[in-house]
C-alpha cells in the first residue's frame, strides 16, 4: 500500500501514512491530538485543520490542497466559503492522496487534562480481593517428591491456615494455567522462597519469587464518550496515576443507540468496538505503569520479557526510586459502565437493551480472566465488572450508588448521574429507586456550536450584568474572572457544560431570553445579533481577542434549545421518580459527573434542572461511578455490596409512565421568576473548594 | 519458497512440497502414512521408500536419485550398497532439491489400525459431569425485564432445583463469557426454549435453542508412542468412533527423556511439541466428528459455521440417519498420559520431572478451557486431565487403577502396564504401592531389526519344532497358524511385541539359545546363520517369500539382548515392589497394553518377565489407561475416585533402593529350566477370547 509523508505543525509530528486514510487517522496513528467530539463522522466540526500550500523543502514536501480528497458538502456546515480558500479542511472528511503539511489551530487542540473526571478517593479500608503471602518452603528430598504445586498449597495451609484453597480435592480452581507454567522456575529462583497471590482465597493467580508485598490493581470507568483509569497500590489506596481518553468508540457514533445501529448493521461491528476499547485500554494501562518507571527508559523491552528477574534488576538500578512496573504487577481490575458499554466489551450482544422492555443479556457482576479480554495486565488475573441494574441503567450507576451509599442513610436522596446520558437514584436505607433520561451529550458540550469539554480553556461559569449586558465569566484551569485578567490571557476557547447551564440562567435573569427560551423581541444588548452567515440569533459571552480561535464565541437560539430540551429530561425523571417513591421532597441532592463539580447549583435549581431543595444540600460528587470502581477494586465487602445493591434497587422505567411526556414539556419551561434570584458574586466555583 | 512435486506410489497421493523438506514431511503432508518409529530421526530404518529414476510423462515429472540430498552414513544402518543403487533411501534422511516419484514398499507403509489400543468399556453407571436440562421460559415483559442469564438461572433453580448455581451471588462461576455471548441469539430462537448444559452443577457450559438432550465427550489417552481418543456418547456409553494415532512429537525424540531433551536445547521447544500435540488431538477430533456424517458432506464449511441452526438443518436432511456434530457437541473431555505427556500437553516445564527426586509441577488433578488449550470441542467446555500420582508415575497409572479398582479388592493384585515404560502398581484395599521400571520402547516393536506395533501382518505368537526346528507362526489380524495356509497368504511384515517375548521362549525351549540368552555354539538349525552383511548372529523366523517385504524376517543376537533387558527392569521392578509391600506371592497380574492382549502368560511367566503366579490368573486387561479415561469420562463418582487414589498410592523410587541392581542383573538370564514347559499346542491367543 501507498504511503505519504503527513507532518502536523506547530507539534512537528510526521510520519508515513497509507493513502485513502483521512487526516484525523493519521493525528490519531502519529499521536498528535486533535479534538473530535463525533469521532470522525463530520457532525461536530472540531477537528479543522488548515492545509499549507505550497514547497517546503525544509520539511522535505510539497503540500496542496489537491493532495486531499475533494471538498465534502458537510465540511461548508462548519467552514465557509473564506476559510475554505484559505486551505481549511475538516481532519476526518480529509482523505490522504499525497503529501501533507497540516496546521492544527488552537482550538482543534485535544486537551489532555479532563481534571473532573478524576476519581475521587471516599475513606476504605483495603482489604483486596487478591492477598499475598510469603511462603518459605523446603526443597524437594528422596523422601519427599511432592509436586511444586502441592508443596506451596500444602505451605498456604501451613502458615496461614488457607485450608479451602486446593487440598480439598474438590477445589477444583486452585491455580492458574499460568502460574503453573512459571512455576517451576520461580520456585527455585531464590531457593524455594516465593511470594503466592491468591484471588478471593480461591485460586493463584500468580508465583514471584521471593519477598514482593506489594500489590498493584486498576479501575477503569468507561463512559460512552471518555474513559478514565486509575493504577492503585492496593495496600494503601494510593492513586499512582490517572489517565483519560475519548472514548475511541465514539467514531461508530456519539451515543449508545448509534453504535448499537453499528453493531447491527455490521457483521464484525460488536468485535471492532470491543477490539477498539481493548486496545484504548492496553493504550492507556501502558501509559499508567510508564509513569513508574525512570523516562529514559526503554519501557517495552523490559516489561515485555517473560523473565520477571530482569524487572527485578531494573528497580535495583534505580536504588527503588521508581516502582518500574510491568503489565504482570497489575493483579486486579475493576470495570465500570453503562449496559452498553459494558456489552460492547464483552462482545454481548446489545441489540434487546435497545428494544422495551430492554432486558440486558446480563445483570450480574462478572469476573472474566484478563488473558480471555485481551487486557495486558496479569494473563491469570480477573477483571471484574459490577453488575448491571436493568437494560439502561448499568453497572457505572451501581458504582456511583457502592459510592455514595444511599442505603446506608436516613435521608432521601436523589443521585443524578450526567454524562451522555442521565441516571438517576432515588431513596433512603428504606427503599430505592433507579432510572434513565435521555438527555444527549449536551452537558458534556456536544451539540453545542462552541460547546466543549470541561477542559482548560472552558468556560465554566458566567455573570452578565443586569444594565450593560457586559459578560463576565471564568474558566476551567484559571482562579481569575475575566474582568481581573488582561485580555487573551485566559486562552477562553469554548464553552463546557456548566457554562452552558451558567448562560442560560443569565440570559434568562437579565431579561435576554424568557421564560420559555426564545429571546426577546426587542434586544438592546450589543452582544445580542443575527448572525449573518446561519441566520441564528445569538449573543456573544467572549469577544475573538479574548479567546485562542480568533473568533467571537457565542450561544445561539438552537444551543439554548438543546440545553432546555437536556435539563427537562432530567426534571421530569428526577419528579416521576419522586411520585413512585412517594414523597414530594428530597433532603439532598449529589451530582455526579465533571458536570457536578462546575455548576452553580442555585442557578441550576432556579433554572428547573432538579427538584427544590435547599442549597446547602446540593453537593456535587465527581466521578462517583469512577470512585465507586475504586472502592470495589480496594475493598472486598463494598464488592459484594455491590452486588447485593444492584438486586435491591427497583427499576423505574420512565417510557412505561404516561405522565412522562407531560412532565417532560412543562420542564422545558424556565419554572421560576426571574427576580427570584439572589444577588450575584464571582464566587469561586466548588470544584475548587473541593480540591482543597 | 520453492516447490516440488513429489507424487507418492502406489497410492498416488501427489502435491507440491516446499524444496529442503524431507521425503517423510512430504508423506506427512499429502497424508501418505509412512511407518517411522523413531519419528524422522534415521534410528528406526523403518521408513525405507524407493526413488523412481527418469522421466515419467504420464505423471509429468523427471524423477531423480540426485534430486535428493546426499546419501547420509546412517542411512547404511538399514539400506545395503545393491538396495541403494537400486534407489532405496530413508525418507527421513531425503530431503526435496526437485520433483520426485517415490514409491512406498509395503513393508514401510504405517497400518492404520491398532486393534490392541483399543480401550475396553467396563459396565459403569452413565453420570456425567455434564448434564443438560430443557427450559422453556416466559420471554421478558414490561414487568419483567431481567437478563437473559438471570431468566435461565431462575428457571434452573425453579425447574430443577439447581439453587447452588449463581442465585447466590458469591458463586462467580456460573456461565461462560462465550455462553453469554450467543446467549441472546439462541434463547429467542425457539422462543424461550432452550436446553442448558451445566458442568459439575456449577457452570453453564452451552445453550442451544429447542430440545437437545444428547450430549458427547472424549476420553484420550497420549501414549509416548500411540495416541487414542475415543468419541462417546456420553448418556448411553456408547462409543461412536475411536481413532488412533502416532505421537507426532516422536519426531522429537521417542523417549521420554529425549523430548525433555529437546525442550532443553530449544527455547520454543515446549510450545512446539504442545502445540503438534494440540494439532494432532485436533484432527482425531475432525475425523471422529467427520464419521458421524454423510460421507459426501462439505464437513468443514458447515462444522465451522457459528450458526447452530445450519447444522441442525443438516440433521434434518440426513433423516436423522447421522448425527452430524460439530466440535461444539463435545461438551466434555479426559486426558490421561504419564507426567512428562500431561507437562508438555499443558505446557509445564518437564525438566525436574527427570531429576532426582523427580518432583512434578503439579500432582492434582486439572480442569481447563478447551479455549484456553486450542483444542477444538465446545470452546467454554472444560478439559479435565487426571492427576499425576508421582513423577514418574502419571495420570495415564491414575487411569489403569481406576479402570481396574485394585484398592477395592482383597487379592494382592500386581498390575503391569507396559508401553514405552513401566509401570507397576501392586496392592489390594489395605495397601497400594506404585513405580516405573524403563523397558524402553522394546515391547512396541522399537529397537529390534523387523519389530513392529501389533497391527494387522505382525507375527504375535511362534512354535519351533524341537527336532526339526521348523517355525510356525500366527500374525495379528489372522486367526490361522502359518502352517494352515498357503505361503505369503498371512502378509507377514515384521514381528510385534508379544511375538518377540514368544520367540524368545521358543528359542530357549528348543535349546537353540541357552539360559543367558546366547546362542548356542553348535546350532544345527538350518534358520540359525551369521548374516553376511550385519555379522550378526541370526535366526530366520519367516522365509522372504512368505512375507510382504521379500526379506527374510530374523531375530538377532542384538535383539534377544534389548528383550532381555525389558524383561528384566519388569522383573526387577515386581520382585522389589513386593519386598516393599512385605509379601512374596501375588494373586492376580494384570497386563495391561497392546502387549498384554496378545502373549501367552505361561511362555511370559516360564521366561521371568513376571514373578510367579497361578498362570489361569494372568489376565490382559488392554489399553486400561484408555480405559480408566472413558470410565472417568462417563462417571462424576470415579471421577473423584481417581483423585482419591492419586493420593493414596504409595509411590516407590526404585532407583533409590540399594537392590535394584542386583534383582535387574540376576533377571536377565532365563530362570526356568527348560524342560518346565508344558507342551506346546498351538492355542488361540487371549485376544481372541477376549473380544468374544
Amino acid at each position: 500500500m501507498e504511503k505519504a509523508t503527513i507532518i502536523f505543525q506547530p507539534s512537528g509530528r510526521r510520519g508515513k501514512i497509507t493513502k485513502g486514510k483521512n487526516i484525523l487517522d493519521a493525528a490519531r496513528e502519529l499521536g498528535e491530538n486533535i479534538e473530535s467530539l463525533c469521532g470522525g463522522k463530520g457532525s461536530c466540526g472540531k477537528c479543522k485543520v488548515l492545509i499549507a500550500e505550497g514547497n517546503y523543502p525544509k520539511y522535505g514536501v510539497t503540500s496542496h490542497l489537491k493532495n486531499l480528497s475533494r471538498w465534502r458538502k458537510k465540511e461548508a456546515n462548519f467552514i465557509n466559503t473564506t476559510q475554505r480558500k484559505k486551505g481549511l479542511r475538516l481532519a476526518c472528511c480529509a482523505e490522504i492522496k499525497n503529501d501533507a503539511l497540516v496546521f492544527v489551530p488552537e482550538e482543534s487542540r485535544a486537551s489532555k487534562q479532563i481534571v473532573s473526571k478524576r476519581p475521587r478517593l471516599l475513606p476504605v479500608d483495603c482489604d483486596p480481593v487478591v492477598k499475598k503471602y510469603d511462603l518459605i518452603m523446603d526443597p524437594p528430598s528422596a523422601g519427599d517428591a511432592r509436586g511444586d504445586l502441592e508443596r506451596i498449597l500444602s505451605a498456604l495451609n501451613v502458615q496461614y491456615g488457607l485450608k479451602d484453597l486446593g487440598c480439598d480435592i474438590d477445589n477444583l480452581y486452585s491455580c492458574d494455567i499460568d502460574v503453573l507454567r512459571h512455576l517451576p522456575i520461580r520456585i527455585r529462583e531464590q531457593n524455594w522462597h516465593v511470594t503466592v497471590s491468591v484471588w478471593m482465597n480461591q485460586e493463584i493467580i500468580r508465583i514471584l519469587p521471593g519477598s514482593v508485598p506489594d500489590t498493584y490493581g486498576i479501575a477503569i470507568d468507561i463512559g460512552t464518550t471518555t474513559v478514565v483509569a486509575s493504577l492503585v497500590h492496593l495496600k494503601s489506596a494510593r492513586i499512582l496515576d490517572t489517565q483519560y481518553i475519548m472514548n475511541p468508540q465514539v467514531k461508530y457514533g456519539e451515543d449508545v443507540i448509534s453504535r448499537i445501529n453499528y453493531h447491527l448493521r455490521n457483521k464484525e461491528g460488536l468485535r471492532q468496538m470491543s477490539m477498539d476499547m481493548g486496545e484504548a485500554l492496553n493504550r492507556m494501562i501502558e501509559a499508567m505503569l510508564r509513569s513508574t518507571w525512570p523516562e529514559d527508559t526503554h519501557w517495552t523491552e523490559t516489561a515485555e520479557t517473560s523473565d520477571y528477574s530482569d524487572v527485578q534488576k531494573q528497580r535495583g538500578k534505580t536504588d527503588g526510586e521508581f516502582l518500574c512496573l510491568v503489565p504482570e504487577d497489575i493483579e486486579d481490575a475493576v470495570i465500570v459502565g453503562n449496559t452498553i458499554m459494558h456489552h460492547i466489551l464483552l462482545q454481548l450482544d446489545p441489540r434487546h437493551v435497545a428494544l422495551s422492555p430492554f432486558p440486558p443479556v446480563v445483570q450480574k457482576s462478572l469476573n472474566i480472566k484478563a488473558r480471555n479480554l485481551g487486557i495486558s495486565i496479569c494473563p491469570s488475573a480477573y477483571v471484574h465488572f459490577l453488575p448491571n441494574e436493568a437494560g439502561f441503567v448499568g453497572a457505572d450507576n451501581v458504582a456511583v450508588l457502592t459510592a455514595e451509599a444511599p442505603y446506608k442513610s436516613d435521608q432521601i436522596q436523589l443521585i443524578i448521574d450526567i454524562g451522555t446520558n442521565g441516571e438517576l437514584v432515588l431513596g433512603n436505607r428504606e427503599r430505592l429507586l433507579s432510572t434513565s433520561c435521555a438527555t444527549g451529550p449536551v452537558f458534556e458540550g456536544a451539540e453545542i456550536t462552541y460547546g466543549m469539554r470541561a477542559a482548560p480553556g472552558a468556560i465554566e461559569r458566567i455573570a452578565v450584568d443586569p444594565e450593560t449586558h457586559e459578560v463576565t465569566y471564568k474558566v476551567v484551569g484559571n482562579d481569575a474572572w475575566s474582568n481581573y485578567v488582561k485580555t487573551g490571557e485566559l486562552k477562553t476557547h469554548g464553552i463546557c457544560g456548566s457554562g452552558i447551564m451558567d448562560t442560560l440562567a443569565e440570559l434568562y435573569r437579565t431579561g435576554i431570553i424568557n421564560k420559555s427560551g426564545a429571546f426577546q423581541k426587542k434586544q438592546i444588548s450589543s452582544r445580542y445579533r443575527v448572525n449573518p452567515e446561519t441566520r441564528l440569533k445569538e449573543f456573544v459571552i467572549a469577544w475573538a481577542d479574548e479567546t485562542t480561535i480568533g473568533r467571537d464565541i457565542t450561544i445561539t437560539q438552537k444551543d439554548i434549545r438543546h440545553i432546555q430540551l437536556g435539563k427537562a429530561a432530567i426534571y421530569a425523571g428526577c419528579k416521576l421518580l419522586m411520585r413512585e417513591w412517594g414523597t414530594d421532597r428530597v433532603d439532598v441532592i449529589k451530582i455526579a459527573g465533571g458536570f457536578g463539580l462546575h455548576i452553580d447549583p442555585v442557578k441550576t435549581l432556579i433554572m428547573g434542572m432538579i427538584p427544590d431543595c435547599d442549597p446547602k444540600q446540593i453537593v456535587p460528587v465527581g466521578n462517583a461511578a469512577g470512585t465507586g470502581a475504586l472502592i470495589t477494586l480496594l475493598n472486598r465487602e463494598k464488592r459484594s455490596e455491590s452486588d447485593w445493591v444492584a438486586q435491591m434497587v427497583e427499576h423505574v422505567d420512565l417510557a412505561l409512565l404516561q405522565e412522562f411526556n407531560d412532565e417532560f414539556i412543562e420542564a422545558l419551561h424556565i419554572p421560576h421568576k426571574k427576580d427570584s434570584f439572589p444577588h450575584l458574586e464571582p464566587i469561586l466555583p466548588p470544584e475548587i473548594l473541593f480540591q482543597k
